[in-house]
C-alpha cells in the first residue's frame, strides 16, 4: 500500500486555515498512528493576499482550485469552501472523478448532493468523508456507520446547532433579548457576522438531520418538505415562562421512523429543565440515538468552531491513511432505500400556546371554547394580567394534538380584535 | 478481497448465546452493509447439554475449543468465555497464530495480556478487536482510536461499571441497604449471582481504565499499583448525607496525564448532583474525554447486558468484514510508549470524612486539632448527635489535601477509644 499521501486544502477560511496549521503540527503524530507520510502540496482560496492568522506557502497556492488537478498529483482533498452549489460542488466532483479522496465539513453540500457524490466516490473507488459536517467534533457519523452498525436505529435527535443553543442559553442566563444576544454571538465568532440566517432559521440543523437520517436508516437523502422552524421568533418572555414551568427551550433536530415512514423535523422544543437534553448548554451539541439492541446512546461535545471541526476532519484523514475504505453512507449507494415520508400533519405534541390578549371578560372563554371545538384539551392555564395596559398574557399547555388540528384551531386567531398578535406556539418534547 | 467469512463463537454464556442469535437474525443486514457473507461454522462451550434460551446447532459443537482450529477453516473467532487466564487466553492465542481475526468483550484478558496479544495479531496480520470490553454498547474505543484519533487527550474518566452504578442509584432511590440492593441486582442479572466481587471491588472498572489509558495515551498497558477502591464499604448513611449536601456518590474510573506521568484510579467519588456525571444513573455508563482541539466529549449508553455487548461485538465484526485493518491499539505495538506512573501519594482531593464518635466533650476538638496538625483545612462540618446511644456523627468536608497526608493524618484514629470506627473517607470529585 501507498506510503506517502499528497494533500490539497481548498478554502482557507476559519476552518481551512486552522486545519492547515494542524496538518503541520500533527504531521509526526499522524505518521505515528497511521504509518503513512503526508505532504500538503496545494492550497487554494479566493485571495492570496488576504491577511491570515497563519502564514501560508504561496508557492503551492492556486487561485482556481480546479487547476490543482491539472498541475499536481493529489491523493486527498479537503474541501472547506462551504455552500452547496457553485465552486465547492465542482471541486469535489472533479476530485472524485480524478480518483482523489475527499474530506469535507460541508453539510449544505452533502445534504443536497450527497447521493450523487457518494455514487461518484464509489465508482472511482475513493472515500468521501464528512464527519465534520454534523455536530462538530463529535464522531457521530462514524459511530452510526461503524460503532452502532448492526443496530436497528429507530430515532436520532438532538441539539445540532451550537450557535442557536448558545443564544437560547445566553438569553436565559442574562435576561437579554434575542437581538442583543445574537450580536454577542457574532462578536464571539459563534454566529456568522454577515449572514447568521442559516443557523437561526433551522436550515443548518436541518441539513444535519438529513445526513443523520441517511446514515441511521440506510435511506437516500430525503427531499421531502418538513416542519423546519428556527429560533428567530423565540421571545425572552417565552424563555422566562418556560423557566417558571421548569421547562427550557431547545432547538431540536429530530429524525424518526414512524409507521415505517421517515419523519424529519427541526423546531424549538420545550424540554424539562431536569432532563439530560435540557442541560446541554452553550455551544455544546448532543446527539441521542435509540437503537436495538444497544438501547439509548448519547454523544455530546463541542459542536462548532475550528478546533472541533478540525478534529473530525483529521479523524477522516486518519481513516483514509489507514486504508479503511468505506462507502460514504456505509451501505453501497445501489442498496440504499427511499423511505416514504410520514405526513407531518399527523405529528402530535403537547403544545405551549401563548396568547397576548385584551384584558376583557369573555376572551379566555372564547379561546378555551375554540380549543374545545378542536378537541384540544388543556393541561394547564396561566393568565397574567397587565392592568396598566389593559392587556393579559394567557399561557396554555395542552395535551397532545396533531399539527393539522392545532393549525386549523389557531387559524381563527389571525384576525380577532381581542387577540393582539397571532399566538406563539412551541411544541413540548414528547 | 474475500467474500465469505467463517465464524466461530467460543463461550455460550449470556453474551455468547445472545450473539449467536444476533448473528442469525442480522445475517442479511450484515451482508447489506458490508457486502460480505458470514457463516457460523463452529461453536463451543463446556457443556453441550446445558439448557439454553436459544437452540444451538449441535453438529458444529466443540467441547474443546482448541479442536476448532484443527478441524474447521475459521476466519473470525468470537471469544466470550471470560477471565484473563486459562482457556480464554489459550484460544485467543491459538486463533491469532492461525491468522484468525479475534473479537472479544473480555476486559480481564485484554487489560492483562493485551500487549502480548496485540503484538501477536500484528505479526499475523489479523485484527484483534475488543470494543465490547469497555462500556458495553458505547463505541468508546473506536471513538478514541478513530473519531478522536488526531487529538491530544489529557484525561478520560467516567462511570465504567453498570452494576455498581445501579446499586448506588438504587440505594439512594429506595433507602435500602447495600446488601439488599445487591441481592436485587443479582436477581435482575446485573450482578453475577455467584461472584459479584470483581464488580464491587472496582476491579472490573479498573481493567477498563487500563484499556482506555492504553488507547488514549498511546502507551503500553500499565502494571503500576494504583488506588483501587470499590463500593463495598459505601453505607446508606453516606448516601443520605451526600444528598443533604447536594452531592451524590459515583464509582469513577479515571485515567489522566499529570506532569507527563500516568495516573489511573478507581474509587467512589462525591460529585455534585447537578453535574452531568451525577445524573448518569442505573446501569448507564458514561465516558468523558478531554482532548485538544476537540474539547470535552461525552459518550453515554447502556454499559451492561448482552444487548449492548452484542452491539459492540457486531460493530467489530462489521469493521473486519469491511476490510478495515487496524492495529489493536491504533498505533503499532513497537511504537507504543511506557509512561511513568504518577505517584498516587501526591493525588489531591477535597475529602468527605465521616467519624462515628462517643458523644463526649473534647472529641470534636481532638479531631480538628489532628486535621490542623496535618494542614488539612476544613470547609464544612456537620455534627449530628445521637443522644439515646450517647454517640455522634461528625461529617467533615475538607479542602484539598494529598493522599499521603490524609492517610498519615487519619492513621491515629485506628485506635482511639472515643472514635467508634475508623473514619469513612470518600473523595470529592475535583
Amino acid at each position: 500500500m501507498k506510503k506517502k499521501f499528497n494533500i490539497a486544502v481548498v478554502g482557507l477560511g476559519q476552518v481551512g486555515l486552522y486545519l492547515l496549521n494542524e496538518l503541520k503540527n500533527k504531521r509526526k503524530n499522524l505518521e505515528l498512528i497511521t504509518g503513512k507520510k503526508i505532504n500538503v502540496v496545494a492550497i487554494s482560496a479566493k485571495n492570496i493576499k488576504k491577511k491570515r492568522k497563519f502564514k501560508i506557502n504561496k508557492k503551492i497556492f492556486f487561485s482556481n482550485p480546479l487547476d490543482i488537478f491539472k498541475k499536481t498529483k493529489v491523493d486527498i482533498l479537503f474541501e472547506a469552501i462551504g455552500l452547496s452549489n457553485g465552486i465547492s460542488k465542482k471541486v469535489v466532483e472533479a476530485a472524485l472523478k480524478n480518483k482523489i479522496h475527499v474530506i469535507t465539513p460541508n453539510k449544505a453540500l452533502i445534504s443536497k448532493h450527497g447521493d450523487l457524490l457518494a455514487k461518484l466516490a464509489e465508482q472511482n473507488k475513493v472515500n468521501l468523508q464528512f464527519e465534520a459536517s454534523v455536530a462538530g467534533g463529535i464522531p457521530i457519523l462514524k459511530s452510526i456507520k461503524e460503532g452502532l452498525a448492526s443496530n436497528k436505529i429507530s430515532k436520532v435527535y438532538g441539539i445540532l446547532n451550537g450557535t442557536t443553543n448558545y443564544i437560547l442559553s445566553e438569553m436565559e442566563n442574562t435576561n437579554e433579548s434575542f437581538e442583543r444576544v445574537l450580536k454577542k454571538a457574532q462578536k464571539l465568532g459563534y454566529a456568522e457576522p454577515g449572514n447568521p440566517k442559516l443557523d437561526l432559521n433551522g436550515f443548518d440543523a436541518f441539513a444535519k438531520v438529513r445526513i443523520l437520517s441517511a446514515l441511521a436508516f440506510n435511506n437516500k437523502i430525503s427531499k421531502h418538505k418538513c416542519i423546519m422552524e428556527g429560533i428567530e421568533n423565540i421571545d425572552l418572555k417565552d424563555i422566562k415562562i418556560a423557566n417558571q414551568l421548569n421547562l427550557r427551550i431547545k432547538l431540536l433536530g429530530i429524525s424518526e421512523i414512524i409507521n415505517n415512514q421517515l419523519f424529519e423535523t427541526v423546531h424549538p422544543c420545550m424540554v424539562s429543565n431536569n432532563s439530560y437534553i435540557g442541560n446541554v448548554s452553550g455551544v455544546m451539541n448532543a446527539v441521542i440515538t435509540q437503537g436495538k439492541p444497544v438501547g439509548e446512546s448519547i454523544l455530546q461535545g463541542e459542536g462548532a468552531g475550528p478546533g472541533p471541526t478540525s478534529s473530525s476532519l483529521l479523524s477522516d484523514l486518519v481513516s483514509i491513511l489507514r486504508g479503511n475504505s468505506n462507502n460514504p453512507f456505509g451501505t453501497p449507494s445501489s442498496l440504499r432505500k427511499k423511505l416514504k415520508p410520514f405526513n407531518s400533519n399527523n405529528y402530535t405534541n403537547s403544545l405551549y400556546l401563548r396568547f397576548e390578549v385584551k384584558d376583557k371578560s369573555g376572551v379566555l372563554s372564547m379561546i378555551t371554547n375554540r380549543l374545545a371545538k378542536y378537541n384540544i384539551s388543556i393541561k394547564r392555564i396561566i393568565q397574567t394580567p397587565d392592568k396598566l395596559n389593559k392587556k393579559a398574557t394567557i399561557v396554555i399547555i395542552t395535551h397532545k394534538t396533531s399539527e393539522i388540528n392545532s393549525k386549523n384551531c389557531l387559524s381563527i386567531f389571525k384576525k380577532n380584535k381581542n387577540i393582539l398578535k397571532f399566538p406563539t406556539l412551541i411544541r413540548l418534547y414528547n
